[in-house]
């Protein structure tokens, strides 16, 4: 590209603002809010800090505990106020320092890149060995019956390429993750291996929660799954070893973090903005979710510097134990239901920090809200989307009567790096992270301008 | 993100097709092209050809030449019809070995990371080395007088990071790249250094074509430019030395590659599709314009792969010389407008290989198009957008009665990499160029089968 003018929505937005057309109320909020944040960027360096100066924060973890005294420092120093936290007892699995995967066929060994699913029991010191039966679902597993029995399953259905929506291809596969592994014990399997949960076919495993599982169980690479895959074709006899030395340790205290900027007319009337604090174990949990976490401190923290006082209390709420289950989104839940304040509305953020696309909304007809799109479309977040935004944290606030919002980026890249090594900070983009802040400071603010 | 089901628009859309709501004509379109493109990612497999056998290819090298050969061979590998080049003479500028620049002030000297604009003379061999003065506009520049006489003008205007369209900031900002330097010569400086059109504050630096000038020039990267404006300020009688042996050489005879499917029933109806062959020498030409040749390229396979026999011509002009000044886009007009054809609608692909967001159109009134955006929203190409979609290469076919359409993915991170050494095959994501390929795809389907 060597010169070319080209003029965005979001550019012929400001312009015909500048021009006093295509005002609205809030063009001198989103003015504002554009300059100061993509001026300073402020979800970056709190992303720098909590990625490198804590790095991985898994629930139950030493750092997971340093994460909540950051977030809590940080929520101090920016002036928040009400800042206090929702205590939980949270899940404590740790990896261990072995995670190796052969198989053995009669051309020799091959290498397979794993990584222990969260929650798995270790294996004994020596592995377990098995032949490999490869399944496409846990519906084909269950069918397996006595077959099963001493085996290690192989569940390696794919994601589905043509689904353009990445997340749809995650829903679409991750039950294998989820459920695989219990099933395969329930059938008499010995171990259970899981093709990662992406469609980036490098030599990455990715990690991920399972459920109830009794049977050791790991993630395998794309290259390693489809290597397996071809070995166990040419060699029905293959064998494998698994080598895992996981533990599940006691419950541990720790909590989510709060902090509000209390509203002026009706404090009362919450509108919570928030991600989780913790992160895999695997990477730095840059995208997954310390994205979402400095979304929302940035978010607040960019009212509260530019002299924003709410009508209702915008609060941040940064939930612990998501990846481990829930406990801090079930503490949570709880606290709000025991208060005598109202939750109006919800806004997550945990799809990544990439550049926002659109803003998903649970309520079936949004066309009370579209009169908000051009604000918001002026950080990127395009559309208001009806049925959406139930995500994880925040779901359980919907029979309290909140709205749900979720922030909706691009989605291509997200499972490239979900839940494994790649989840750093260099694959964050600072201008892609703030647009996402500032998108859901818009939300936030609209809302508490003008309820729901 | 533990979990959770998510439907994007995309889903919604084929989810509607398989209930039979929602459908349009081209629902089976789509499907099959969503099917065979995301999961062959030609488009990408194209660009690790091109990226990593030949690299960078600026105009007039032998690299060049290689990829007029490589487009060729690979568009009658493909079977595309009435495959020819149309003959240009091109710009031959080279780099040379030497780009190096200091600054001496009391406290010692700095480096400073630059590299030679396009079309910059050599300094002597011992460098220019004189005092330096910082303006903000080729307007101060030009008001310098006999002040800027024997002194090193350095333009450091910054990209507005207000601005959420990065095009709107290259837009506002590369007049000092494009103009200042011949500006400077005009006043009497000796040579000239730019701050690089980029908002990441990283020490590599842009380089991209100057006009007209008869003084070395060169861009500094943006730590480069902040160490030298802070030295400037502190020292102001601090003095630079800039060393380039770059040249101008004779120029040479190329090509524009040019490829089709003939139209079944108006074969004189042709719509272009396409994207520029060279690159600059820095880097591998990823994003610049390896995204557009070879997501053309592709997008014109998958239709000749399926079977889709178009009613006009859909033609494939891979342009030479775009970043040099564009003789290969005059050589195309010229040939279009001296043949009995009639080109309809061109769509260009020039603003990286990013996940599509809209589709920009030269048309004032676009009401009539909006009906194809549900099927291009099917590959996140939400938008047709009016009066936009000028790209340099495709706009001389405006005269000519021909209306454009500029593909427009995510614009984040295009300034990052732009004209530098980071437009590296590892910047592009398979599925995000893939997604753009079957864009166009689908518009250039659309405009054969309904004209426009």
């Amino acid at each position: 590209m060597f010169v070319r003018l080209r003029f965005s929505l979001a550019l012929a937005f400001l312009a015909l603002c500048a021009a006093g057309l295509g005002q609205t109320k809030y063009t001198e909020f989103v003015s504002k809010m554009a300059d100061r944040g993509m001026n300073q960027l402020g979800a970056y360096d709190l992303l720098r800090d909590v990625t490198t100066n804590i790095g991985a924060r898994p629930s139950g973890s030493p750092e997971a505990a340093k994460a909540v005294a950051w977030a809590r420092s940080e929520m101090t120093h920016f002036g928040f106020q009400n800042v206090h936290l929702v205590p939980c007892t949270v899940h404590h699995w740790v990896r261990g320092k072995v995670e190796k995967c052969t198989a053995q066929d009669s051309d020799g060994t091959i290498q397979l890149a794993c990584c222990a699913l969260g929650g798995s029991p270790a294996t004994p010191a020596d592995g377990v060995t098995a032949p490999v039966i490869e399944v496409q679902s846990i519906q084909e597993c269950a069918k397996l019956g006595d077959q099963a029995k001493g085996k290690i399953i192989f569940f390696n259905r794919p994601f589905d390429n043509a689904q353009i929506d990445t997340f749809a291809q995650y829903g679409r596969a991750v039950d294998q993750r989820i459920e695989g592994p219990a099933v395969a014990a329930k059938v008499g399997a010995v171990a259970a291996l899981v093709r990662s949960m992406t469609s980036d076919p490098d030599n990455v495993p990715h990690t991920g929660m399972t459920s109830g599982s009794t049977i050791p169980c790991a993630a395998l690479s794309i290259v390693a799954a489809d290597n397996l895959s071809d070995a166990v074709k040419a060699h029905p006899e293959l064998t494998a070893n698994l080598k895992l030395d996981c533990q599940t340790l006691p419950d541990v205290q720790s909590a989510d973090v709060v902090g509000e900027l209390t509203g002026s007319q009706d404090p009362s009337d919450v509108i919570v903005m928030g991600g989780h604090l913790d992160s895999w174990d695997k990477g730095q949990g840059a995208h997954d979710d310390g994205a979402g976490v400095t979304q929302s401190l940035e978010a607040l923290h960019l009212l509260k510097e530019l002299g924003f006082r709410p009508k209702r209390t915008i609060r941040v709420v940064l939930f612990m134990d998501e990846e481990m289950g829930g406990r801090g989104t079930e503490a949570y839940a709880a606290y709000a239901k025991s208060s005598k304040e109202k939750t109006i509305a919800a806004i997550e953020s945990d799809s990544g920090g990439f550049a926002p696309r659109a803003i998903g909304c649970s309520l079936k007809n949004v066309d009370k809200l579209k009169k908000w799109e051009s604000d918001l479309s002026a950080f990127e977040a395009d559309r208001i989307e009806p049925n959406r935004g139930g995500d994880a944290d925040i779901a359980p606030l919907a029979p309290l009567g909140a709205v749900l919002f979720a922030l909706e980026p691009e989605s291509q890249r997200y499972f490239d790096y979900h839940h494994s090594d790649k989840d750093t900070l260099d694959k964050v983009n600072p201008r892609e992270l703030e647009l996402g802040s500032l998108s859901m400071a818009t939300l936030a603010w609209l809302l508490s301008e003008e309820g729901i």
